[in-house]
């Protein structure tokens, strides 16, 4: 394989998390240390800084301040959510790529997301080709809902996890001082996949998780819910029970639609927007039982709390970011770093490279046999994956007490 | 003045936090090294376990597990909302509460709450005095709210402060990664004083703070605040604003109950209940501007949130309960523990002994002139005041990536 001499691009895409900043820097300072990559740009909001030719040049940074993102949350450089349209549809944004990539002679391109942004790399990387352009793709896993498929987990998650794991433990322990307590109904995000819900019940790695949790996997029957919420407020006089967003009943109509009068919107993808599910569960618990209700969503809080990071998951992302470029400068592309782990005597994870076609537009969800046959909990099955995960307390950068965030020049690429 | 021999009783009461056992465990192992204190016991709900003869026995415990409550969040042997009635109108309780403290030999009594606790403190105390049974009361200052009068802190508050500012200044990262983002409207906990609201502002030594912060101590008016979110949202394309959960309008009105339908219930201590603020604002800006919001409520998530505390909070809240211990000992009775600190030159901070009644039904709010001209952020000098209480990152004890909570045998004593 000959050497391909020219700038790289690195952006981040969808939802941030908690270590995406970590893939970044892993890109970056491996980029930095090849020869063969002439400048390590980061486009402004994805695949939209290209568009608009808005790429700082890492090479002028401090390195002790690029170093602080291995601690920083959300996406430093920006993310977008913008699905390209299929060139043989539209063409004018491809056109506009290959301008950008051709005037700053950019010949390795790494996109950190999930399913839609592996295929945003899909598409240009075909794109190329077709006009002959030569520049390498890669593609670096990220999502907190761990819904991408042949990849053990997608870094961004396991830090999610550690802190709905570790804050659910806290707030069982909350929720048990009084005599009386009462049910506290946590909304946890995820569409589709019940990954992050579920990691809720690593709170009884501390001592008791909740006694109900719901994923969107397994039909939601809310009469059932209604009675067996009941029963076990009756008979502890507590109660915390964990829900993803996008639990549906039966007939596939989301629950969170219950409440007649919630608007429902729908994002850039064409996803419905979900929200409120666990302010109608209250309403429908009220209105049955009359016990006192605590609805909490998790919210943003969820998505980059990196002061309750794991170790492991912020040393994969980097290693996962280091990985894309490695391969990149020794030939190869269109490929997309997966994460292949054993559990089986001690946890074990090796980077590896799939297609891209592979991943894209594909959901993972949590095996039936992972929750229990009520479908009101999960078993021991989901914490033996999820625990190895959340291992590893990081030593973060702080000043004053506080986190410690990188002080970037953000200078834009002539 | 005479040793006092006999039985200690450590009752945790109101909300939990994230040091109330810390405070316990100064208590506890400086009780066990005391010879005068025949047997340490902890009251299960604080006065009810007194009430029902509920008193643990803690010189049985593990004392490996006992130290674990350094860092345990929530109250370990269950809390209390109980207002004691004046024993003019009503003798019941004092009486018995009298006999169960002669059964056990009582003679040091500690209760660990916030301003509803100490005035139970003094009424014990008094009714102790009036009918002629030694025992010396001392009270523990404890609230996440940081509004007793006299002592400069309430152990508690610098904890949930520390993770406010943490978790704002992630959010404030999370919502600026998108060119177009959302206004999140943070609901954070205080009733009448704006201390934990406030704390949002922490985030700036990070960076970034929430641009608008709202506190009881300022009226609010709905009108300015929608003009002044969408000029903002306009202007930087995303808005973080912050708000106590007790901000009313000119003439007293919570913003909470600005929503019609939303019920209003009173809790034991004759306080409004509130909630649905955040919400509430997301519906008046929605119909102003139609921006997308976040509306988040903190909730449970700011009150025990131990993976996140201060050092500097653990350290004093044990100081506390130890000081309270040692002072009943050498013949103190009748006072609470309250933080004497001064900043100038260092933060130093002492243990004082104050009168019960000094704090007792009072409350202290944020100074007018820590808040700006306009009413809707805070200044400096809360920075000022706040930044050394949320110091020093706690080594927290994990097992399995988990915080490994203490096992209690809750042996009751006969």
């Amino acid at each position: 394989m000959k050497e391909l001499k020219g700038a790289c691009i690195i952006g981040q895409s969808g939802g941030p998390t908690s270590v995406i900043n970590a893939s970044a820097l892993g890109v970056i300072q491996t980029a930095l240390k090849h020869d063969c990559i002439t400048q390590v740009l980061a486009a402004e909001h994805g695949i939209r800084g290209v568009l608009d030719d808005r790429l700082f040049d890492f090479g002028q940074e401090d390195p002790a301040e690029v170093e602080l993102l291995r601690n920083t949350p959300s996406s430093a450089i920006g993310s977008i959510r913008y699905k390209l349209k299929p060139s043989e549809e539209d063409e004018t944004d491809y056109i506009r790529i290959l301008e950008v990539f051709k005037k700053h002679n950019v010949r390795y391109f790494f996109y950190n997301g999930g399913n839609d942004s592996m295929d945003t790399c899909n598409k240009i990387s075909k794109y190329m080709q077709k006009v002959g352009y030569e520049c390498r793709v890669m593609g670096i896993p990220k999502t907190i809902d761990n819904d991408l498929v042949v990849t053990d987990h997608c870094p961004g998650y396991p830090s999610a996890a550690k802190y709905i794991g570790t804050s659910v433990a806290e707030i069982v322990r909350d929720t048990k001082v009084y005599d009386k307590g009462p049910i506290v109904l946590l909304e946890i995000m995820g569409r589709h996949a019940g990954w992050l819900a579920a990691a809720a019940s690593l709170a009884r790695v501390s001592g008791e998780g909740p006694a109900l949790i719901y994923l969107p996997e397994v039909p939601f029957d809310m009469d059932k819910f209604l009675k067996d919420v009941t029963d076990l407020w009756n008979r502890q006089k507590y109660v915390v029970a964990a829900f993803s967003e996008g639990i549906r009943d039966k007939d596939g109509k989301f629950i969170s639609e219950y409440g007649s009068d919630l608007a429902q919107h729908t994002d850039a993808f064409g996803h419905s927007q979900l929200g409120g599910l666990a302010s109608t569960l209250s309403q429908f618990c009220n209105n049955y039982n009359g016990i006192k209700t605590r609805p909490i969503e998790y919210s943003l809080l969820q998505r980059c709390a990196a002061h309750c990071a794991s170790q492991t998951d912020i040393d994969e992302a980097y290693l996962a970011g280091k990985t894309a470029v490695e391969a990149a400068v020794s030939g190869t592309t269109d490929r997309m770093v997966s994460l292949k782990c054993t559990r089986d005597g001690g946890y074990k994870c090796e980077m590896e490279l799939i297609g891209l076609t592979e991943v894209a537009n594909a959901e993972k969800t949590i095996p039936r046999d992972w929750i229990n046959e009520d479908g009101n909990n999960v078993g021991d099955k989901y914490i033996e994956y999820a625990l190895p995960l959340i291992q590893g307390t990081p030593d973060i950068p702080t000043e004053n007490g506080m986190p410690r965030y990188p002080h970037l020049k953000y200078v834009l690429a002539k």
